[in-house]
């Protein structure tokens, strides 16, 4: 099932069936929920009725051209976790971009980008050339976390998984290096698109292994698999969780292949009016525009 | 003013006058607000009501030690921002203890934890062994931020402060060290203790020049004036701000001074049973106990 939280006068929850959104608020149900991190957090309970949504003609349908989507959780209670450098490629061109030695992390580099830098799927990105000259993408795999909890090991880790989708981890690559810690150049305003929508586990057995691409105006800059990944998806769930609540509707983006903007020679950044799709197999292409 | 966030069958919010808390949910007003960030973010309308509080006999008063403080703000909307290295003889300690050049840096660098870290005054923190073995202290004045803004000015930052509290910044030093970028190492459970409350900016008029203190077991351990700050408040929001929005309590901690256990010869690290007070002039002390 593919989960979106789209605009009709606020967010409303909606579920894409072919080329058409149901919307949840036209069932009149109080039952329902009225938000992603809600629905997410009683997901046992409401998934069986979506379901049945779905295979029904009951509630309204909108055709998926028509709707403005927003970020799947619009809003996230924490800011987004993030991995580091795990595609063993991107680690080495980053280290190549840099003149250092190339080293593959033994753990997970968990960093974060906050709820003000999420946006949504089609959303032009704004950003001040008096912030950064150096703007540049990276497409991830990102785990939508079920069911919380802590100190999870990884044979249990997709207990806990809800769903997948698509994060681009926009990067000032001028601040991430300035400031040290890599927070201030990941999150500026705008620099978190997620979406299009929500794929939910069940509908994405092969999550390990899934191309991952990612195109600048039609050009194809990345283009790997997920099951390139350093740390595997259980795995990270096992580090970030150790000594650390996990909560429903927590977003983890695992890492980015090679093929990042920086570490081209000569390095190629985001200009204004540039078009990036970051796609991932299953689940769909994000589309945003630099304004 | 000294405004608090307690437990009375929920989460209420108080002033403290004296050795008491003047209960604002006791008052019956439908006007006040129920939670801090609330207050915060409607300052303008609500504290010249809570000064005449302050100063009637209105309200019901609870001895300030019989009542249980929580975080004044207990579940932030979004991670503790944090600015690593912003005391010249921390970041000198640092770089002794792990054998490399001192470097003071030139731009702040700024980490987060989670909300799911934050805890009260005179909460116990509880750390599993098998999770860490190098808990580390270190106490900071945290910033509490009123009127959002991006793009602030240092000259103009302080119209976007709304108080200020004392934040300890607990740490797992193998946890920091292992998985490279600091997140992981400050993020967990328990791991932001804050409080006691928050003082409002117009009290606390000489934030640029407190002392700031740790001590563990009764141990002075850190000590210095908040004057020591390589990136002074109005240079941290400046820079925090560039491309990013600051929210309505937002809290920004401002980095710890030398002294902290793991950078002492040999290392001493926080042992259940450890009583820590981080103490700011001006503000109070914020003390919790490992369990």
């Amino acid at each position: 099932m593919k989960l979106v939280t789209f605009e009709r006068g606020g967010p409303r929850l909606g579920i894409v069936v072919g080329q058409e959104v149901v919307d949840l608020a036209s069932l009149g149900s109080r039952e329902l929920p009225d938000t992603m991190i809600e629905l997410i957090a009683a997901a046992p309970r409401f998934l069986p009725r979506l379901e049945e949504l779905a295979a029904s003609r009951e509630g309204e349908r909108l055709p998926l051209g028509s709707v403005r989507l927003l970020a799947p959780i619009p809003r996230p209670r924490k800011n987004v976790f993030c991995v580091g450098r795990n595609y063993a490629a991107h680690a080495a061109e980053g280290a190549r971009a840099q003149g250092r030695e190339v080293v593959v992390p033994e753990f997970p580099e968990f960093f974060t980008k906050p709820p003000t830098a999420v946006t949504g799927h089609d959303a032009e990105v704004r950003i001040d050339p008096e912030v950064t000259r150096k703007f540049d993408y990276e497409v991830e795999l990102a785990v939508v976390i079920g069911a919380g909890g802590k100190n999870i090991p990884r044979e249990r880790a997709l207990d806990h998984v809800f769903g997948f989708t698509i994060v681009n981890d926009l990067t000032a690559r001028d601040l991430q290096r300035r400031h040290g810690q890599w927070f201030k150049g990941k999150g500026l305003d705008g620099s978190c698109p997620m979406g299009p929508w929500i794929v939910t586990k069940d509908a994405l057995p092969n999550f390990a292994d899934l191309a991952i691409a990612l195109r600048v105006n039609g050009e194809t800059r990345q283009q790997s698999r997920t099951s390139k990944m350093v740390h595997d998806i259980p795995a990270i769930i096992e580090h970030l969780s150790r000594g650390m609540t996990l909560e429903p509707g927590d977003v983890i983006a695992t890492g980015t292949p090679e093929g990042v903007g920086y570490a081209m020679d000569p390095p190629r950044f985001l200009a204004p009016g540039d078009v990036i799709e970051a796609e991932i197999e299953g689940i769909g292409i994000l589309r945003n525009r630099m304004a």
